[in-house]
């Protein structure tokens, strides 16, 4: 094409937005029941034990492991049963010599005895139990702590919040913890030929559609969205919605409006008010996407043909999101390697987004691309279960091939 | 052990619950942008063609294709421009021989044309211009119904909408859908040791948290949760609890009560009450999982210990909630193909869960085995990033070999 500012590669435009993304300070104090898929703010660190005593780890008999020395099958030890330890109610008696005390799974172990001989290994008579079996010192004991000691950090600043976490804080008596506050993303559609229902359809008007799909993605990963509507081609138009949402957003993404013709405002508009870092990335679908701030504003400049968008919102949205949560990795989406049915075509330098459909096949994986090219093509995206990018480097990708499929959909059809 | 009850294997026990099952007839109709990850219950088909009509699919001119057919780069066809067909403004005039129309991408291609010559291979000079290039009939322009064709069904029951799906749905003029009603589980806790909150907690008394593990399952994969909190090992007063929920759940999941003890009053009600169709699962850990149902009413019995409860959670109830709500595929996880860095222990005829830490070196995926084991130790989920499963017919997996792990966090540490 030629006609975009020079392209740059999606890693160098990765990097601009980095920079200039600043990951949000803000927290939210909340409940621990209600930040599952929050990320976490603060690292946590345990204030007690787990568990605060040592338990028993089976149900059997606690007993001094020294006196099971030399119990064999036909050669047991005789040791005399002095009581029990429920769980509600521990022994709160002595285990010395000779001695044993049954104990629940979960029960507190008495004082003296340093060992638990599970249940099947014992036979009772009377208040006599015959062991059969040795056990070493510490042998079906939960020991003090050995789950978590006191003073160690469990979980990380940065972490999603995941329900086994939720469980751990509550067993160290964290009632709230601070979660890192959503982000708040405006979305913008932009184009003087765009409808938002389709019965103002009228000739040459056209449906908008392709926000939904950014609104889509930023919801998903947590974002609040504020939808802007759309606006028409009008620099003052779209300076006046952007000076609205100054102040109360971490990031403006405009859907449409950036490539080269005589309604892409978008780029030229931050050029002339703001910094653009970028226009014009090497992806294919979503070349034509930009970047930049206005005011300290970020904002992403992502095309309006639908399955443009879609890869500027896989790409670069996500990234943009982890940013500015400081989230510890990534939002990674499943993968899974599938054989290629068909040859892939792509441009070198360009990385290339192709949409396949999975299917298995005894027991084996494949992917059949979706060969409907051209970025207007939403159903291309819905017919599919996962993207496979051929990097830069490459001109395509053989038949037969094994590639790595990333899944775009959280059900698949095998 | 040999105390359970007859050990089943996990594959049997997903199928005799999947039996006993039933999806959710109900429906909730809702607004498009309200049903992200919600589940369709009703096959979307499409009543209008999009686009609506020939359209270009890159800026530059509409041309009768013949009408270029000998251009060369040194040998230019020369064309007249006789219009412009704006996105708003569609050209309503006809191309004859020899005639062009500017057109943007996206505008509407005028009669007469079959054609679009890209902006890049034309030179224009006054209302003519020079053609470098042939260009084949159809060539760059999006034939009407081409994304979607009229009575297309673009989306299937049962699927999981995603962003791009609510796109696709607006494009088409959808502003409301059906969706399965989300399903309702009921959590409770048993055991006459446990307290809610750490201020209760006395000698012989355990905090609960497990369930916690269930909550948030249940509420990330989409339903809704009623949390019964924690009832004493009394059968009538377990009898009440779940008489209380009967009507108003798809599935009452109990935690804790079901391992071999004298307060183990799960399996024993069910079987006493109603069906039990399980209690014990060769998975370790999480073994004393049972199932059944009191009036119609599915219970899922899980141990209490909060790893078993992970797995039982992790293994049983992800594949109910799939059959509750009758989506298409599964819930699937990520999985990542790793290096083992020790070698995991296990029995045979049991499917072992370890979980595991990733890390990465020289571009490598390693996966260690988080050595301390016990299912009363939540810290060893809390601190895996994953899951590798060992089958029943495996007797552990040395050291070196690749396997396959589920991710269990939303975020990976690299």
């Amino acid at each position: 094409m030629g006609l975009l500012h020079k392209l740059i590669k999606l890693d160098k435009a990765l990097m601009l937005l980095h920079r200039a993304l600043r990951p949000i300070k803000d927290f939210e104090e909340i409940e621990i029941r209600k930040t599952l898929g929050r990320i976490l703010a603060e690292d946590i660190i345990s204030s007690i034990d787990i568990p605060p005593f040592d338990r028993a780890a089976m149900d059997g008999y606690a007993v001094r492991a020294e006196d099971t020395y030399g119990a064999e099958l036909e050669n047991p030890k005789i040791l005399r049963v002095i009581g029990v330890s429920e769980i509600g109610d521990p022994f709160r008696g002595k285990v010395s010599a000779g001695e044993a005390v049954y104990v629940h799974t979960g029960s507190r172990i008495p004082e003296g005895a340093n060992a638990v001989i599970p249940i099947e290994y014992v036979e009772a008579i009377g208040d006599k139990i015959l062991v059969r079996k040795t056990v070493a010192p510490g042998e079906n004991i939960s020991k003090r702590g050995e789950d978590v000691e006191k003073g160690t950090r469990i979980l990380e600043k940065g972490q999603i919040i995941s329900p086994a976490d939720i469980a751990m804080m509550k067993a160290i008596g964290i009632r709230k913890v601070r979660v890192v506050r959503k982000p708040k993303i405006a979305v913008m559609a932009c184009g003087s030929e765009l409808v938002d229902n389709i019965e103002e359809l009228s000739p040459g008007k056209i449906l908008e559609y392709s926000r939904e799909i950014v609104i889509g993605y930023a919801n998903k990963l947590g974002a609040e969205t504020i939808d802007l509507g759309i606006v028409p081609d009008d620099e003052s138009e779209i300076l006046n919605r952007i000076q609205q949402v100054r102040e109360k957003v971490d990031l403006l993404v405009t859907v449409g409006g950036t490539s080269v013709g005589k309604h892409d405002l978008i780029p030229h508009i931050i050029r002339k008010y703001g910094e653009l870092f970028f226009h014009g990335v090497s992806v294919e679908p979503g070349k034509p996407i930009c970047a930049g701030k206005m005011d300290e504003l970020p904002i992403l400049g992502f095309p309006g043909l639908p399955v443009a968008t879609f890869v500027a919102t896989f790409t670069i949205l996500i990234r943009a999101l982890e940013r500015l949560t400081g989230v510890r990795g990534r939002y990674a989406h499943r993968t899974v390697r599938a054989i290629l049915r068909r040859k892939i075509w792509s441009k070198p330098g360009v990385r290339t987004y192709v949409r396949v459909r999975l299917t298995r096949e005894n027991d084996r994986v494949y992917a059949e691309p979706i060969m409907i090219s051209g970025s207007g093509i939403l159903s291309s995206v819905v017919m599919s279960d996962g993207i496979v990018v051929v990097p830069e480097e490459l001109e395509g990708v053989e038949e037969g091939r094994e590639v790595e499929v990333i899944v775009i959909r959280d059900d698949i059809p095998f």
